[in-house]
């Protein structure tokens, strides 16, 4: 497809984004074209718009930036054979090399030679994208192109707290971004026994109570004691499963001392520094099980959300905010001040 | 404690009980006497009151039937340690060796020394119940006597649904009495993507869908093929988890045909005759797995139906009928027609 | 490569093969060419020879037979990623789609849309053979063409004992066909406990001797009862795990009565046809596990194959013959009449 | 048993024990008196002998010290239920409560009111013991009565490495303690691919050898970077399963930078101090799960190790060392030194 379309760039090596006019991107024969219906803002597309040290050793500039979207495919690469114009999709942000031995063993998603879409290729904040075919992933009839565009992330939210069952168990979820809103969505979809969110902003954790929290707390309160609140409410014991996707040294502390003897972290959240840890007590002694998860399965995960968003998940709540292209900047600011939860930018409006 | 109690006994190696008035039972070191406040009329009680080839095979008269039952402690032995008088209990009705060498490994439920609590010794159909506190339960302050009751036949059906995880799949549950009502309502605690269920008894599919089914499929009526409903609503893939547990030769088949290829299939119903079984379609070439579940684990189960019921699993509907102890008749002849749910009788009414 | 090389075909709708000239194949763009040093006669590699029904509906001669080789690339297509000219390989002889519902979650080898490699496709019986790169494994330096030859069956073994772990556990297996073998072979690099291997061949059995059984059974002799052997050789318990590769109604029952409570029993072997089936007692009431097997995951268990190798598998005993491939029909014979392990033919000698 | 027998005690709060000479203990109704045939010096009796900060806060003299041992039951209280005098027994050292919120969930081990044998009661570096049946697991009868008193430290390397499946699994062991070679014995008897064995005394790292270990590393030799070693022997992706059981900061971070993405860390050594530890890295971005482990199941490890030991695991070459009571402070000087793998005391030499 020939013409020109509108895309949001980083131009230059300097903070924030310009919206401008470029070509339609050309599709390799694996390839199709989407039109993008909707595209979320990730964390990591602030960083880029601020252009930290993270951004600088990630983008390599003029590039469209983003990758949580859906959308319509207008055209496909003559070596794409399980899709056509006119599919709705969404799609997968890893570019994966299938063949490392860690895809090989069925770990796609921390492949040795990985790509991230919208990072290290043009990405979805644009009227178009050319996507590989193997990134897809067919959108249900009855799911809109705004959950669509949030899959992604919600991904990262299913993987965290599925990757051992929750079903009957007790679940303390720590930090209040838009990851841990879905988070609690996802423990309460799948019969949690009881939820604890720890977050630090208030209009974040009214939605969480929407999702399904049953206990809220508040770090930043005064005279809130987090780790005491929940083993108060465990009877001393402690809850089966702590999911910390805040990243910061004070959850994960509360993380492995709310969790109980024998029970499960599962660690999501990047910090920004290394931190002081006591395997003896955290780990060791009272035979925890520390869980990294590094993102969503291709495609157990993907497969996962299909089911849940059909038992009743509604990850609506989390989009506090749908804007047109126009007002791409709006978005970023609010996700800077973060005062949002979800923020979803409409290239086709 | 010391006096007389009414219970209902099979006197005689004949068809029938009879309410009676016996001793209240003397008990043991170990043991607990349990105010009986609500038993749940079991499918085994029902043979033994028709008193046919198994009825006969089990029960050596006179005895007090009855097994699922919950109360409160009135009585505790010099050497009971967990429990006193005042505690709201439910109970197991295994009674275990802990020394063999299934018990050894975790699976004392098919302990290969097994009793049955009201099979071999007496039961809870009667005011008062000598129970040995290593088969006792606590009850959680808010779960109902009646709930308390039926918390063993619950407990099978927990078993059957989530030997293994079935958040996000699809599900399919064979069989309509009180096990496998309980087994739609646990499938949908815990979050599956759907939940067919197939029965015979329009009263009783009624109750599945007030217990979470999403499609109910009715084998009696005329034109409609169970398999085929399934597998259409499945794309032709099939269902990721089929639980059979009617023990029909035609609940078993249609159990297998619709699965999907590596799949999972529970087996709990206990039929009356062995069957013909392809085992190469039905388990080697489609790679599936087929489960036999032999009631609750001790204590595991137990502990996730307190999860379950905190997280939201109602089992009211399927309590259709709660008699007071004189009437105990209606209830078994309602169990014989299979005109109800779970019929509880209440000695202290 | 142009050129004409010596396969064994089917040619005609009859019993038999022949050797026969024919071109070396033209390879797609994806696929490479095999130089074919070494291919072993598969069991249905003799249904294909002896012209039954199952070969009827399999075959449409003419087709170069044979699936169970390795050799050395000596050319490649031109969107080969992976591999080059001079690299030694094996290979998997599914081929499949990678996009249909089961392949999405893992299960490649039991593909909807599957197709087997030397079935639908001319296959290794053959000095040369075109091989997708898709279906290729790398053969590790130290492991002999041989060994290369016989891991797609190795890999079926593998699978059926591996599926759940056995160190330390007791096995039965069933079966002294080469994957019987095989097997005893895989339970015994892993750690298992103890190892009975029930068979009908002594020739057979004494190769299972070398494989590291340690309780031979042959059903055939007179006054011995397997199940009685094993139930006395685990004090009346029976086995954790018991493994059934020879499809027979006997040692399908065998399998089952052996097991432990509790236990798990592996499917693998292909009876030719249903046979009555007690579940109550089989599956139900003892809480036994049937795991179907359907063959080797893609590449999970390659991957484990490789480490079992190194970690000190020898299955060089059950390969019983290596003939040039002049002598095929004298392998064929051997098979047919159950008078050898694994039979291996030469193209290159 | 009246009398009197000899014993090793802690009798005064200073470093040192004493050759004493005290009563047979008395044992109450669930206990059994064990006749001591060879007891070990475990980590923790080093401690004791020192005095240090560990020992003061453990123990509260005077009190015989040890609880690794086997012998022959002498005696057997009024309430012991399944073993009688003649048995021949082993012993975890572990009293659990059996009831709380852990124990409930089979993780005894980890009870919330865990007592330790020979720290809160008398122990066995003595003549005779009492015991509780609770504690007591059958001894074999070709394990001999040395082999049964390092069960309980082996049960802890068998927890460590086995607490996932190694077979055909690369594997890194950190630590050449006796727990470190009893686990490159137990890896190597599970079928593992290839063991890394990393230690600091040479002396110990040949007895690794003689235990399975394939290749030896000593972190203290110059020049050698077992980071390095590890990576280049897997092509650069490290190996599946790294399990630390010196406690050390160095093996900690070695074990995190050798294992592979997706793979696992078990972590056993206890530490004097917390360490920096970067989660992003270590654990997150590569999805890696760090499982705690605190000790043997009970009993699922010893059946595990009945299991192994049939397999044909020998520990023996572990025990460099077996001394007639009198000779206990040899012992203690050898542990003191590292100059030793397991040290037997015969206190009926």
């Amino acid at each position: 497809m020939k013409g020109k379309m509108r895309a949001i760039q980083k131009v230059r090596r300097e903070p924030g984004f310009d919206l401008v006019e470029v070509d339609i991107p050309e599709i390799a024969s694996e390839e199709v074209l989407v039109k993008v219906h909707a595209t979320a803002i990730c964390g990591s597309d602030v960083h880029f718009y601020n252009w930290d040290d993270f951004a600088k050793s990630k983008l390599n500039p003029p590039i469209t930036i983003g990758h949580e979207f859906a959308g319509e495919i207008v055209e496909v690469g003559d070596r794409v054979k399980r899709f056509q114009s006119g599919d709705r999709v969404a799609a997968d942000s890893h570019i994966v090399c299938g063949e490392c031995a860690v895809c090989k063993i069925g770990l796609q998603h921390i492949c040795q030679n990985l790509k991230i879409f919208g990072n290290e290729t043009d990405g979805s904040f644009a009227e178009y994208v050319a996507v590989p075919e193997t990134s897809l992933w067919p959108l249900a009839d009855d799911v809109s192109f705004d959950i669509g565009a949030i899959l992604e992330p919600l991904g990262g939210a299913v993987q965290a707290v599925l990757v051992e069952p929750v079903t009957a168990k007790s679940v303390a979820i720590f930090g209040d971004g838009p990851i841990g809103l879905f988070a609690v969505g996802v423990a309460r979809a799948a019969g949690a026994r009881k939820i604890y969110h720890v977050g630090v902003i208030e209009d974040r954790l009214a939605i969480s109570k929407q999702m399904g929290a049953d206990v809220i707390i508040n770090n930043l309160k005064e005279g809130v004691d987090a780790v005491q609140v929940i083993l108060d409410g465990t009877g001393g014991v402690g809850v089966d499963v702590a999911v910390e996707l805040a990243g910061a040294h004070q959850t994960n502390k509360q993380a492995f001392e709310t969790v109980r003897k024998g029970g499960r972290v599962t660690l999501f959240g990047i910090s920004s520094t290394p931190m002081e840890f006591d395997f003896n007590y955290s780990i060791i002694l009272r035979q925890v099980r520390a869980q990294g998860v590094a993102g969503r399965h291709m495609w157990d995960t993907w497969h996962m959300m299909d089911g849940l968003l059909e038992a009743g998940l509604d990850p609506q709540p989390v989009i506090t905010c749908v804007l047109p292209m126009e007002q791409w900047e709006d978005g970023l600011k609010q996700m800077v001040a973060k005062e949002c939860g979800k923020v979803i930018i409409k290239p086709q409006l």
